[in-house]
């Protein structure tokens, strides 16, 4: 058990984090429970690029379209290589996105964005959140799905363009802070409330996570983990001139 | 003038079809319809990343939407190309795309797919023709320009996947094959009635479509390509087991 506050990313591996996939997923328990997190990811980046495609529909300008566009096929991109990993160890891609595909939508739907603001603010708190969560959970991974995981949780941009917009949006109306803040609350209420969901699902996953099966993971560790993520959400919210 | 029914593609390239950027550019007008030239395409290849992005929503299944979100993301990374060489030629980019934006954003609203086979059937004669008509242009273009029209203008998969998907439609259910086919003609109608209106008023394009600026481009050689557009438009009805 892992008692001091370090992050879990500045430690050696040990356990599965130091064995590659072949060693690791010759346990069942473990193998499912990597399947579940890569089918969730994959249909979470197929998911992000439909919504980014139709928020670039909300943009302002030609610039900004593209932007989003961009953006938008980033994510199919990193779709493209976990559909491609859950494949190569013999699992049907579909299969193991379909079980996160009514969470996610649901996610989305909930929080359809009405106007460009509230898009780049979702684009940015939410990705940001589960990439926070993904990098976490990655540290305690075997080595080859860790690195393919880090891989597509590289930045595709959002952050400082996200910001950038934002802030310029709220130094010209005030008002805007007081309602993208709100929002941001949603959007975190919405996707604890889906993250959930998915736990209560999804056996093999949430007994990776709260079980200690990988590495280091119990339940006292989960909490710190949380903890990390909100601190990282509200220094995302005073970047963004928000209070979180 | 070119009097024979050869396709002008299989040619030898004279004029200005055998010069590069740089000596064909030196002509304002020709520089000044590359750039409209260019600049529809981009915008043209935006919007068909959007409209992809839009008619994946639509898809029956997983596979089904990842195959269209790769193709919308296909769209995007010929748009890149596009807006890059804009940029290249000292253009802005932006400036050269708006005079399109209305047209082609007035196709897309006019032509909004209500299910997932009119959006393949769209997807699959709008390209064509978009394609057809970019390709009997690139044959009269300086050989720089010539090569990036015919790079992006690559198939991104639509035709055989959207020949297959809208075959076993119609053999399942005959009655959807009329249902198709009024819908693709009114595909063409539109397409029609919007390039006429950017023809209207974009004079340099214009002028190098019709008035002979380009090699070998008069008014009755547009017809012939008018004539070999619409003949391949019927063979891939009938592909698709459509009447035209």
């Amino acid at each position: 058990m892992e008692t001091s506050d370090t992050p879990e990313t500045e430690k050696t591996p040990t356990g599965i984090a130091a064995q590659d996939w072949d060693t690791a997923a010759a346990d069942p328990q473990y193998r499912a429970a990597v399947v579940d997190l890569l089918g969730a990811l994959a249909y979470g980046e197929l998911a992000a690029f439909e919504r980014l495609a139709e928020d670039a529909k909300l943009a302002p300008t030609l610039e900004d379209k593209a932007e989003l566009a961009k953006m938008a096929s980033a994510e199919f991109h990193h779709f493209e290589r976990l559909r491609d990993r859950l494949a190569a160890v013999g699992e049907e891609p579909t299969a193991a996105m379909e079980p996160f595909a009514a969470a996610l939508d649901g996610f989305h739907r909930q929080t359809a964005p009405s106007d460009w603001l509230e898009g780049l603010v979702k684009a940015y708190v939410g990705d940001s959140i589960a990439s926070d969560f993904y990098r976490e959970v990655a540290a305690r991974l075997d080595s080859d799905t860790r690195d393919l995981v880090l891989q597509v949780l590289d930045d595709t941009g959002h952050a400082s363009f996200a910001v950038e917009k934002v802030r310029a949006a709220i130094e010209a109306d005030p008002r805007v802070g007081g309602r993208l803040a709100l929002w941001a609350r949603r959007l975190m209420g919405e996707a604890l409330s889906q993250a959930q969901r998915v736990v209560a699902d999804r056996d093999a996953l949430s007994t990776m996570l709260v079980g200690g099966l990988a590495d280091g993971f119990d339940l006292a560790e989960v909490g710190r983990m949380f903890s990390r993520i909100t601190e990282a959400h509200t220094k995302r919210m005073s970047a963004l001139g928000l209070a979180a």
